[in-house]
């Protein structure tokens, strides 16, 4: 006998609604008719059908993570992982089951769109450096309620994030080398026109700045996140005979290339020259010398995302909230500076 | 006015069941007709409803990552990582959506059924040290398909499954210390009574007697996967008196805590003692000396896996059929071996 809502609210001597209920895990059902329930379901190996679950409840009982990247690799990236960390704990904890996305924005041109249309998470944790505005007003308008990871700013709408504090990351960086006494400190930039690029180098020069240290453009490199990139422009700025003191990297790859250039040289670090970093990747601790740099608490940032994403699925927070949470870093102090 | 499988089909004047197969994106509908309705689709902004959706097609659509293990950080461990990532990508490319689960089996006691119950996924992949046959004959009695990450022995069930060849890697790290003319090669073990670290340490074994080498007890190290665990240990060997050539950890983690003891206490590496380690961690390439190592392929992992499910999917594999797909690992040698 295949068993349904119907005979088993009869077996149990219940409505079908209560059955509803105890299947949806929602609230409203005494203790011990709760239990009566569960044990009926249990003896008949009752199984209900998602159908019968999400036309009960109207949810669908799961939250979503989508990135928006171009990079095939995504996902083993340190942030995004220790982020899904993070996330994957607070939704397993809230009885939501997680969905994940990755949208390459060259490759899979429909694929964000599907994510909102096939109608199948509650809410969304979006992230990447990929995310337009014509995504999230996509969303929107199909009342999908997300909480992005990072700072964007966009005009039409008004958006809740949650962003590591770059500005401050960086200010602390660079106060820390000018601590120990250096004045020329070369800055590698990460990609442009990002706002925690932006961010990060506004952080350099405030700290310089308050030091009384005037910005030599001559030191700012574009490293473009890659780690060639920055070897070659500060191998370009020693040959063209650019004198400096420390190197101030947006991410931990470019400090690694940094130190190789400066290890060929055999220009002593951190003696003649500092190395800082930024991230804190598993590698930076390895390295030789092991790498300061500035940690972000990625664990946070998932947390705070989903911290407010439920305060949304609640009813605690408006979905069209503009909010910004931000999320301090630390600096770690290790030998290379 | 808000539209409906019957004002879509209606508009574009062709049947209810035309319309539910290009939702769902099954075949059997001409290329001009399935425009139309897609264009019809778009003006109207209908938004299919996933339980339309379900009912139509018999399925989620969905496939599962399921880890079952007591580490609350498992996402971020790099195997599980590199392997989900190509599950992702290898699902997105077959128009699947991927639910990721983890079951701690200390704390969540009946996720792991409810994973099952709850029937959002048409399979799964399932990962993790703490998979037990019980998790596995529940997910076969409800007929939902899954392939395993790892192999595992048991009796009651045929398993289709993907695993590293742990004994041909330990069998190549350890032949390649003895053609570096060491004799005496401390084994550290990882954590025991696995399927993995009986096949590597085998495949030491083998190398050695191959080679004419006793495998001395003493040489034999409880590492427990664990990196203080490893250091304590060599460390206790050297107090004792114990000679040895080389150390073959079973885990990037315990040659790292080797090569820690060895410098502190200036043994030259790899002149008086050679280390290799097991699986090729982002930090391994970075270390002081760079470490040897066996290299895991965890992209074909998840790729193979994804393959056997798909096919389990698409009737091309009985979902019980016993099946163990072997995947090759690389020797990378570096510094330390």
């Amino acid at each position: 006998m295949k068993h349904t809502l119907e005979t088993i609210a009869r077996l149990a001597g219940v409505s079908r609604g209560t059955v509803s209920r105890v299947v949806n895990d929602m609230p409203g059902v005494k203790p011990h008719v709760r239990q009566k329930v569960q044990d009926i379901i249990e003896q008949t190996g009752y199984v209900p059908h998602p159908q019968a679950r999400s036309l009960a409840g109207g949810t669908t009982g799961n939250i979503g993570v989508v990135a928006f990247s171009d990079n095939p690799d995504y996902l083993t990236h340190h942030i995004f992982y220790e982020v899904l960390q993070a996330i994957q704990a607070d939704s397993a904890a809230n009885d939501y089951d997680l969905l994940l996305f990755a949208n390459r924005s060259s490759a899979d041109q429909q694929y964000w769109k599907r994510i909102g249309t096939r109608r199948k998470v509650d809410g969304l944790v979006i992230m990447g450096e990929h995310i337009r505005e014509e995504h999230l007003l996509f969303y929107r308008q199909l009342e999908i309620p997300f909480v992005l990871i990072g700072k964007r700013d966009f005009q039409k709408l008004p958006i809740a994030c949650v962003t590591s504090d770059y500005h401050s990351g960086a200010f602390m960086a660079t106060k820390h080398l000018i601590e120990q006494g250096k004045r020329r400190i070369v800055y590698i930039h990460g990609l442009r026109n990002m706002h925690h690029e932006n961010a990060r180098f506004s952080g350099y020069c405030e700290a310089l700045e308050e030091a009384g240290i005037d910005v030599h453009p001559e030191l700012v490199l574009a490293g473009n996140a890659s780690r060639e990139d920055a070897s070659a422009e500060l191998r370009r700025l020693i040959q063209e005979g650019h004198s400096f003191d420390a190197v101030f990297a947006a991410n931990d790859l470019m400090a690694f290339g940094a130190l190789e250039v400066l290890s060929q040289l055999q220009i002593d670090v951190p003696q003649e020259v500092a190395v800082v970093g930024y991230d804190d990747v598993q590698a930076a601790a390895y390295y030789s010398p092991p790498l300061t740099t500035v940690r972000q608490d990625k664990r946070r940032l998932g947390e705070e995302a989903m911290r407010m994403l439920l305060d949304m699925l609640k009813g605690r927070m408006a979905a069209d909230e503009a909010r910004t949470v931000v999320i301090e870093s630390d600096l770690i102090v290790r030998d290379s500076g």
